[in-house]
């Protein structure tokens, strides 16, 4: 994730031509010898072994923080008490008490603070935003979203630090995080949750070569629904042999509907009703300069984004929120509701009942 | 439905050949001269306005029943007592009461009292039961499945019957019952459920012009969990724009997974985990004379069959199990299971709470 | 192929219900037993081991040829002037000569003499005749069809007649006039073409254990100019590992395209230029009531037609014929230009050079 | 394209990390303030109105010649001469004795001479290359490629220079060149061609308001002969409505097939004979870090590479083999050789017969 913010900083300028220069001041890592290498790979100027050297660099105006979760926390708060602002990657943190001290901490420091969910800055995912605000599909009925991956699908896989309580709950806040960014960027906050949580394998060898249980639960299924009633599904499987970067979507509405899928991101299907019903059927738009943003990559249609593009329109959207234009961005307010529904699904899960979320 | 089994009886006999012969008897309508016009039109010899003219005819040995579901348990009961076999359509009764006595009488006749679960009988069901059987993608950890048409998706239509209390539930036995079949079929019961069933649209016009409360419910979205465990996500929706006969399976297991889209009903898709990952990806399954039955129809792969196809299999199932054949059917028996599920989630949408379904 | 008649006869009236009354009067084989046993078995009354019977039978009014092709000219002609109707399997014969013949005994007879050419019977390609009818994608500019199977993809596979250069050119005869028949049936005659050939496998082991040359060619690829000027390439290859079924079209227009695929002969795709750019794409349109014919077989959209579904149209367009009624079928005046485009396309692989198909 | 190419630049280093540093020396424009301009977005430390001032740059050492296609021999045979190594767009050339030049003075140059065709980086064609080389699919006997957009589908577009004979032939050198550098790179030169090319629309309005006959050709149609007696087709439309970025291969083998579409560019599906024929099928691959490169960009599976990752891999390619590394690349030499076939093709269609391409 370090790479992919570095490929970022490196291409936003080039890409989309109006920002402001964009230096590359200081690279930390784990180790002084790796941040030099990284920082040289990265094209940073100077390089550390020690994170806390970046607050002190009156040079640098932006940190990104992409380490382990548990680390995001101590250096966001750092970063924003440091006067800096914070580029800091998803989730906020396991813990929410934790996300809410960095939210509060971003509230009193005036400073952009912003989460690293790139799925929303796709184009197309743009492009269903814009579909759904000129009533293209009418009021949202119904919603179903599916995030799954097959990391975590083999059996024989020994145990390690995701499969322990203490990474978290499992598929719910390790990734079902994505698709929620989705619906809520496009739909608003849920309303109230109830949740099933599964364990494929319940436990794992471990390497030392005796079985351990499983802690986390590697299948969350979410029912859900929104402020105005519409209802809603939310599957995550991180389990799900076959599956590399699924992230499907299944928007109903009351003149039509959109299904979308990451694993083909350059496109978006669109049902509208109405006209005559021998020509009535999915159609299917991909992408290209007539959507937002792409044109700033390329000129032609049907040429394809790919994954790491999206950091740069992140990348762009923080520059932007920097200097006071409208941002299209998720800042740690938004974040914290994001999480705020996660852990509201665990609890309803535990309660085996329906939630409120808010 | 009627003239569905009225091809399926003239087409049998010629597609498996080994079948006794069919002699298409006695046809009832509401009337008798609409009667005389579909016996015509569908082969029968004689034609009555008086179903029970059929339980009378020494003739008959088997009778359809594709009436209105509100009429099947009076008129399945009769035949059964009356010594014929009966071919029902799904779903036996509105009241599972009606369908535990209509199990009842069928077992103590003797005959045979099949249900019209068509979707069960095509090909590439029965290939992935196969590829299951084989354990092709081991045990099985979560299961999706989707059914969504869009009969019902505009809020302009009139209210009619099917938005009455009385039709039923709405999206659960109208239609979640299909996938329900697959699943049990595949899998075998459920164990418990909780349930969320939402109206997009609260009120529709009437024909006098005025507005009236829908009281049954378009979508359906339910938890579930199979007896060893399994967890799965059923959701039905007959107000889904743009799915025009949609089941849609997803089957995840520790060896691979399966998908299937009843839209592409010729098709099956396949993950096997293991081997080389650079050639790993779902396979894409075209039926053909290596999938079950396909043959009896067309000699050569890829050259597709249709829904009435599915039938004619049916009344082949029927047949053999006429004839004490092994035969793959759901009969009453394994129908109140079906329908005893229904129910339980119907239960638990009103308890809001998980319902154990056994 | 005659189970494929026989169902079609037995489905016509049930389907249809305007058909007139259909016995199935006399049944020729090459052996009285078989004859008698499939006669039982497709529901017909009379059986012979005598083709010849039926031309005597006076009950006979039409008559299925379904042999192989060498024995077309023979018996269409037999029967056409024994004063039955024919209908005839394609290609008409292996002889541009006989199918001339049959032709002009066709002519003069006043009977009906239809071919069995059962792809343009899908409603879907009669979707797509009515949207080049209606100027949905304006002038067509450009046209390409495909045919694949892979029944002679295997190189081990010994040698057997369609090798031998009796058997026709290969690809081009065998199965070339599917697509062929589509083009002829969507746009009207070619104009001119230019041709190659191609035998993936030169030679295969004969069951006597040697191996002989290949005569057929397995591939066929041809360019071609309708007579308005619109280019196309059609290609055909009979040795395409992983295909099945396929015959795809694409058709480019001067305000839009169209594409279609045998394998997915429920489907239809349309790209219409104009409008928003950001929302233009393909639709895909899915068989259903509002298409031709479909609502005859089922009437919910989406639940699929199958290949047999095709053969019963197109009896119903045979008995439409007979009847006098406007009939969508191709008859033998029609066959002659497609069989006339054949020979024409192995004529200029002879020449390696352009040929006027006129 | 000179954004495509500073953008790959500025990536180049951070994607691949073992790069030599790379600088961002000089940008030549056509005048001097655009030139300063575009240097501070992209990151060029010196700009200038006048692009000999790179050849006389010693710090200068490799340039991307990314002007319109007649400026590319002049430009980059000055730069071979000053001793720079040469990244430059295809095709060489609108002539091909220029083309041949350029050739020639790479050769007595010593340096590097790359060309832009960037489709034969894309991790999945490799995955193909991959594929044929441990003979997935056997030996390959038949090749289908088609390449189509439609920026010039509409027929009120007004006459531009692309129009014009001096632009070359149409679609054949326009764009059939990126298909014919995917077949030589995966198959080798082809043998023989015969070609047909077709305007759509004969003549267009000009800016004037009169109609001026076009004098390219939009679509070309080829079949070809490999050296082996392989066969193909090759299609290219630059008037084909609804295409955007289509670049389709078959690819059909003794043991299997292949297919692809640049408009899925993460996706390859694969074939392959033998085993049971009931779960034989096409997989479909997407692209990973199982697949050659791509996890230099991503390191999970599923998340996709856009076109512009293309042109990075394609720079590092470059850096390859100024360091003396083996290289993927179409260089000056192999540029020739497809650019050859453009021109043999022309020659085919002018003759109206096979030509030989050698």
């Amino acid at each position: 994730m370090g790479k992919c913010h570095a490929l970022a900083w490196n291409a936003v300028g080039p890409t989309f031509g109006d920002t402001p220069a964009i230096r590359l001041v200081h690279l930390a890592e784990v180790d002084a010898d790796l941040a030099r290498t990284r920082a040289d790979a990265f094209g940073f100027e100077k390089a550390t072994g020690n994170w806390r050297d970046l607050l002190a660099d009156p040079e640098v105006e932006v940190i990104s923080v992409t380490t382990p979760n548990a680390f995001h926390p101590e250096m966001a708060i750092a970063a924003l008490e440091a006067g800096k602002h914070v580029w800091c990657e998803k989730p906020m943190a396991p813990k929410f008490e934790d996300a809410l001290q960095m939210r509060d901490v971003a509230r009193a420091s005036g400073r952009i603070a912003a989460l690293g969910y790139n799925y929303i800055q796709n184009p197309m995912i743009r492009q269903i935003a814009d579909l759904l605000a000129q009533g293209a599909i009418g009021r949202v009925t119904h919603i179903r979203a599916e995030m799954d991956e097959d990391f975590m699908a083999d059996p024989e896989e020994v145990f390690y630090w995701k499969h322990d309580a203490n990474s978290g709950y499992g598929a719910l806040d390790d990734f079902a995080v994505h698709p929620l960014s989705l619906i809520t960027t496009l739909f608003g906050p849920l309303d109230r949750v109830t949740t099933d949580m599964a364990r494929p394998y319940p436990d794992r060898l471990t390497s030392e070569g005796d079985r351990r249980p499983v802690e986390t639960h590697d299948i969350a299924n979410v029912l859900f629904r929104m402020k105005d009633g519409a209802s809603g599904v939310l599957m995550a499987n991180r389990s799900a042999w076959g599956r590399k970067g699924r992230i499907a979507l299944q928007i109903y509405g009351s003149a039509g509907s959109i299904t979308y899928d990451q694993e083909r991101m350059n496109e978006v299907e669109v049902y509208r009703a109405g006209g005559d019903a021998a020509e009535a059927g999915y159609t299917r738009l991909l992408a290209g300069p007539a959507h937002p943003i792409y044109g700033q990559f390329v000129p032609a249609p049907g040429h394809g984004l790919g994954f790491n593009d999206l950091k740069v329109i992140e990348c762009c959207e923080l520059l932007n929120a920097i200097h006071g234009r409208p941002a299209h961005l998720i800042d740690f307010e938004k974040g914290i509701e994001i999480e705020r529904s996660v852990h509201k699904m665990a609890e309803a899960y535990e309660a085996q009942s329906w939630v409120s979320v808010t």
